[in-house]
């Protein structure tokens, strides 16, 4: 008789939805996707064709969707705004869930997603930062963890998107959070790993301009930030955010330790290829993350599903989520502001005032 | 309903058969793994495990498997001398074939399975050269069909493995037709894949050196390699094969054109991290073609499911796979005899006498 | 009859020191080192071997060599703290004047000199600043010039120190103004020729640690420290100095404009030898400025040589100099008090409390 | 007193004489550019701009030149067609010489040249190999020499020309001996270095082609070319030589160890930009030789003046020079012939027939 394969629903059939959807349904064998859901037509008019031939069936109402007999497990792709809501209504449907990063761009719903879980420790809840499955930011924490580079000290990490011409990262701002919460996230997550998830920020700064994207300005945004986060543990790391880029996707890090150095992706590429031609050597530059991180994702998946079906530990925490978001938060403020911000030893913000 | 999806089954489940049997069972979402086939009781054992529990009916006798009812595909990936034969048997059931290559060391034997394939063009029979999916090689290709490079003209090809101190190598010479038939057979193919496959060689030279490997003697055979290719079209191939690598697998090539030049792999590395540490920069590279090369394979057991269940043609010509061997075993015979060997413009052999 | 050549007179030969009065005497076939000059009896024994029988007369007593009839230049490689002195009496004296950076680490005393240059504009006065003649940087700002990115916004720059635990930096520290004086200058330097001389400070923050060297805390500096300016123009430059490197010199800088990036020294390396090993892949690192810099301080000399001679413009402004150590200064200020430091358009310190 | 300096003339003002005759005056402290000779013209009149001011003597006729009083050397820079009788001309003056590569096209006068040395123990006489002088190729052989690869065994080595569309190249193969004699010689050295200069061939094979210049036809030179030599001692070097880049120059080498290997130049690079564009991220290349050894050429002037100072060997045979010509006349010869040659293990010709 067959093994028994996680039974999901996918919730959200945006970009990332759709890939999240077509993951579980293709890339992971010990998943069987039986459910979506989106509210949005044509979404529900793609899954007619990609998603119900194989067996899903499909919803635009998300609580009905959860009430599924037989149904596992969730992951959600939806908007941003509902993330939340609907990860804590599939804990009480008793449904692991793997949610798209942020849980929510406020610190307080955020929290209210980590208490919901913590009340319900069986199930697996996770928000998914995927380069936690890269293979190469792998390859580096197994090199920092073995003592590669002494004691990680200075980090240094940048997401950097291609620039789209479109507008649509105006429009994005609007709900992003901002470059800090929404970009950098991924690099504050890294933070947390490489230098310890309790490590205490003790002053956080943050500059940015509007170089391409003007009309940012209006959601208080940026298209280029630049931030620092001090902690106390001996320990800094800097950002860079970008929307900017000409060539590609260029997500970068380093990690500097006390006896060595980790880079991961300091020379990207979206292949093997160069080109050699008369204005010199050329490579190409993946234009989207999705061309950096694909198989991150593709690992995501499988390891949720392992983690559901073995109930074993997920591998990275709830709570850093929320301190992800919280960091990314505080770096967005003090680049609105332009005030640094500070922070005392049980990591409570210092008034300036009272410095 | 559910679409249909292709019924597949492996026979062979050494290494390479493992990997085939998994990526259809798992990879392949169009695709079922319905049977499969050792003569092995330890393969067996393993497919026990890893298959059965999938709906996959084990088999030890390949031509009882063949004769499960609504078989379509057969993935051929036992030990080469058995190749050939049962590919022509699967034919004879009316199924499609992906063969591992080499089809035979054998030119004749060759020539049987690209006949019997030729008299049901009907069916999909391919034979895996996996450099052909291979995402950089695909964009290599698609550079130099759009003239980035002028005309091809040059081509330098090197197939180099960890060595491998365990004997391995040595015993495997006594059947693998040679390093030039069983290694530079990947770069012969992406000869013909740049070169037009009906480049016809004018002469063939080749000289080796048994270096770490001295036993290889007694196949005579070696450990390393360099041969030269020249074609009646104005271009020459050379080639480097060696099983002496110290850091790993080294697959690279270089396509030469009259206005520019691309190279493929040039600078291996097992992921995007580099070490910095008191003896200078350092990356990793892959120890086996796996490292390299598995996404090639999971993209060509798609495509190939693609084209048996659509119809449509294959990314390669099966006659290739064996101009490929017959250039390889010339390569060989002329790294053994140490003669270079010469041929008319229709390809013919011609007698070193006669020249 | 032979051209003249310009009667050079070295002061200092400390490591640098001999570097200019070697390079002064050897590599700058217009020049002819004549005199040179060290307090230290060490330096003078040197100088006995490699500069005496080569014409060179030799001082104990800086006042005394000036004075030496025929002479046209001084390159000044003494002490800083000496450096404004000497070069305000060989204006006085007449003398053309190339000065190791910096001028001073007091801003009252660099404006000393270059009120003592502006009164004497016949004179060459230069403060040496290696990056604006090496030829990568060269070459990146050609590119920038040329509208190769489109508008310079992001200045990203770090200068990496190979440890050092001798304790030298320790030290050294006492009087070097701290390491984004003493380091960073070279950084700001390099932001003022890409953003242009007259991009005026919004903000200044600065974060560091004492990683390997906590002695430092004692002359109140870091081994590791980031640093952020934030420009009037829309601009913003983020530094990061370390004296912790594992691997050697690291100086590293990306110029990110509205359209495109230039890296410099991306990857750093000692000479153009990969060596495959049983590890992997490695590369080898200059342990330290020289073994970068070597060619950039030769071109240097005979830039500044050809400008005194033909009394053409010096590639760089002396003005630059003193500003280049402010804006070091201010960082190193927010860097020790952490607190971000605030201007008003004309470049103006804005007090904290009036914000 | 002033140390003497080595008294040098310099022998033909075209494009590398200037630069020898350059390096000599300006780049080596310890010589003294006395005297120069061109028959051209043209060449006079640059030399007495740039040469004569500096206390050069200007002479139309050579016999003439080595006559003058106190020389001690003279660096030939000359056609090909006179190194051999210009060398030994001032050999029996009693000069060292430095004569730029090849001594001659033909073995016959090449051993004329090695012959009136060994006459003459007391005189420095060293055949300009640049690439032993470059610090890259030091490293690598210093590499190799600790051990770093086990047994050099396989070495792969090309000369490659930036593509000249003015016809140049034609005229020159009127009388450059080839493109293995003219290019790959270089290539050849350093297999001498590398594999040790005793090693014998035991095989030569060459291939080419016409891809762009089909003009050299007439001259039966090609502008690419493919060629192996295998070596008695066990070990095999193979070539490529193109006068077809579209990038730049690319001279390129790897030296494959029983344990390891080491690449040099395998990433060609004018500086350490890298462009990012839209179209990705772009290197350039050097265009010409001198872009890549300019400053071995300056090493090797040096070394050169300090073994005739000094009385020290020289860092290379000339014997060698004569080695690395004749190994590429006979890579010449099989690849205008198509046919192998043969050796016996006393390195003497065997005739096809009677393998």
């Amino acid at each position: 008789m067959a093994p028994k394969r996680l039974q999901v629903a996918a919730a959200g059939l945006g970009r990332m939805g759709k890939r999240h959807a077509l993951n579980f349904l293709n890339r992971a064998p010990r998943s069987q996707l039986v459910a979506a859901f989106s509210p949005d037509p044509e979404e529900i008019q793609w899954a007619k064709t990609h998603l119900e031939p194989y067996g899903v069936t499909l919803y635009t109402d998300y609580d009905e969707m959860i009430q599924q007999p037989g149904l596992q497990a969730v992951v959600i792709g939806t908007a941003t705004s509902v993330h939340a809501e609907e990860a804590i209504k599939a804990m009480e449907k008793n449904l692991h869930v793997l949610c798209e990063k942020p849980l929510s761009t406020s610190i307080a719903i955020c929290n209210d997603v980590v208490n919901a879980a913590k009340q319900r420790p069986h199930l697996k809840v996770m928000c998914g930062f995927s380069r936690r499955f890269d293979e190469s930011y792998r390859a580096a924490y197994e090199k920092a963890s073995n003592g590669g580079i002494g004691r990680p000290t200075i980090l240094r990490s940048q997401t950097c998107d291609k620039h789209d011409p479109s507008g649509f990262f105006v429009e994005y701002a609007a709900w992003s959070g901002g470059v800090f919460v929404d970009m950098a996230v991924h690099d504050i997550d890294l933070t947390l790993w490489f230098f310890g998830d309790d490590a205490i920020p003790k002053s956080i700064s943050a500059y940015g301009v509007t170089a391409v994207q003007p009309d940012l300005k209006k959601h208080k945004d940026f298209d280029n930030a630049v931030g620092i986060v001090e902690f106390y543990n001996g320990k800094i790391a800097y950002y860079y955010c970008s929307r900017m880029m000409a060539h590609g996707q260029e997500d970068v890090t380093e990690i500097i330790g006390t006896e060595g150095k980790l880079s991961v992706n300091l020379n990207p590429q979206s292949n093997l290829v160069n080109h050699y031609h008369a204005g010199g050597i050329t490579r190409e530059v993946p234009p989207h993350y999705w061309g950096r991180f694909e198989q991150a994702f593709v690992r995501e998946t499988n390891e949720f599903v392992d983690a559901c079906l073995d109930d074993t530990p997920l591998p990275l925490k709830l709570s850093n989520a929320v301190k992800a978001v919280q960091i990314g938060a505080w770096l967005q403020e003090a680049l609105v502001s332009g005030q640094s911000l500070k922070f005392d030893e049980t990591g409570r913000r210092v008034e300036i005032s009272k410095i």
